[in-house]
């Protein structure tokens, strides 16, 4: 796997790939990677000739209280894991590299963006359009490949691709999960042992949510209490929300309607550790 | 000539052209071409080997007591003069393409727009920028020629072009004028014939400008006094602001320094039509 530091390298790369007739598919990371990410890579490696890995801790969708400064590093470890996958380069520009001193130029999505992640963490979504944005021009791919751990990045990206007429395909990839439920995520380094025991319940929550809505519960406020009522059982989880939503718009729904696309989701905090989570129903006819 | 009006079609002329090694010029319009817009398709010409010029009426660089309804439009002489020009396509989109009902992604780009025509535009350049990447990501151009009418513009299009890593040049082309001095524009036709011969006075006041500063003037305060007067000669001339600026950062220089490269630029409405000016000059010693 080769290493490339510099946009232009990266670019001349991906144009000599693209003018041999390779298909180029790209997975965005942060770094630090798990095998949540390697499945991306799988999926990426799947549809195209040649994967790129881009790894870049994007601080501008940091919010200042937030941990860009100590969120976990191990790049000899990256570098290996994503070879192993099947990623033919890495692309790790360094910070300086990708934003200047005085940098102006932001995408943002509007609406999509006021609700669940956007609304507490401001900013943070126009960092990530920024960043993805860039690094679809620096990597010019096919295919792109994004978890769908984080649903509504996945759906704000899906957003700008087609109404910035990016010609690109994106595929959104399941969320690989621990053998006990807890969704994969770089951030679960940080949890202390009876944190990570404890944070089991996220995604138990979830699973309740879906046997009631299996079992015909149409009311949003009776799932919603349900999977607070049970992740208010672990003292060391602490709640910032629970939501109920419509797919493609993220608009909270009251009711849920045989047909409709649902996405629940959720973030908690554990000491200082905030993790996401969701899961995404079609409701059934009942 | 072809004519094209589906982004899809576009796009895959562009990767078809670029496969067989092609280098491909944009000219971006809003149509009612004239000697201005021909004289970038030929700019376009000489860099490359194929030019696609764009023909949209942009709604959203339009505020809402804007002239986008009476914007002049001739869509059978600009195929004319395009294909003379030595225009290869012309990228014709509906409105509908272009956006859909609900649309929510944009490119902003900060500071460059907070002053003159954004300052009296609100939402203008996000408009303008938005249009511009899009059109970017429709077209795949090597090379994107502007012209330097719209200087604030082309400032704010570098700017976005270099930080979000659009992998293309921009060339930025010298005002085409009337005999007279007037700047060529599309507006121009707004003008009746007593506004369009006191119109002259805009580019008359620049002028002056250039020889003050080439006298050895060096305090903006009184160069944009003196264009004052001279515009307020002409009882139909409004002037909407007067500018002495930094070409970089577009910020207010009270003093001008030799070796600096300074924007004087103006906006004066004649009845209800507004144009735009400028000059750019390079600060030589006294």
């Amino acid at each position: 796997m080769k290493l490339i530091t510099s946009i232009r390298e990266m670019q001349d790369v991906a144009d000599e790939l693209r003018r041999q007739g390779k298909r180029i598919g790209v997975v965005p990371t942060m770094g630090y990677l798990h095998a949540g990410h390697l499945s991306l890579i799988h999926r990426a490696k799947e549809h195209t000739d040649t994967v790129i890995t881009t790894l870049f801790v994007n601080p501008i969708q940091f919010g200042p209280h937030e941990d860009f400064d100590r969120y976990p590093r191990d790049l000899e470890r990256d570098k290996r894991l994503a070879a192993e996958a099947g990623s033919e380069y890495m692309f790790v520009p360094e910070r300086n590299e990708m934003y200047g001193a005085e940098h102006y130029s932001y995408v943002v999505i509007e609406k999509l963006t006021d609700v669940l992640e956007g609304k507490v963490r401001p900013g943070h979504f126009r960092g990530v359009a920024t960043v993805v944005i860039k690094l679809f021009n620096i990597t010019k791919p096919h295919i792109a490949v994004f978890g769908q751990k984080d649903a509504q990045q996945a759906l704000v990206i899906q957003r700008m691709v087609r109404e910035l007429n990016l010609d690109l395909e994106l595929i959104i990839a399941p969320i690989v999960r621990e053998p006990d439920g807890l969704a994969m995520s770089s951030r679960n380094v940080y949890l202390n042992p009876e944190e990570r025991k404890q944070s089991v319940v996220l995604s138990q929550s979830l699973q309740l949510a879906q046997k009631l809505i299996l079992n015909g519960e149409r009311n949003s406020a009776i799932i919603i209490a349900a999977m607070k009522g049970l992740i208010s059982l672990q003292p060391l989880a602490g709640i910032d929300y629970i939501s109920v939503a419509d797919t493609s718009t993220l608009q909270e729904l009251s009711q849920l309607k045989a047909g409709g696309s649902v996405l629940i989701s959720l973030a908690a905090r554990f000491g200082s550790t905030r993790l996401i989570d969701n899961i995404i129903m079609i409701v059934q006819e009942h």
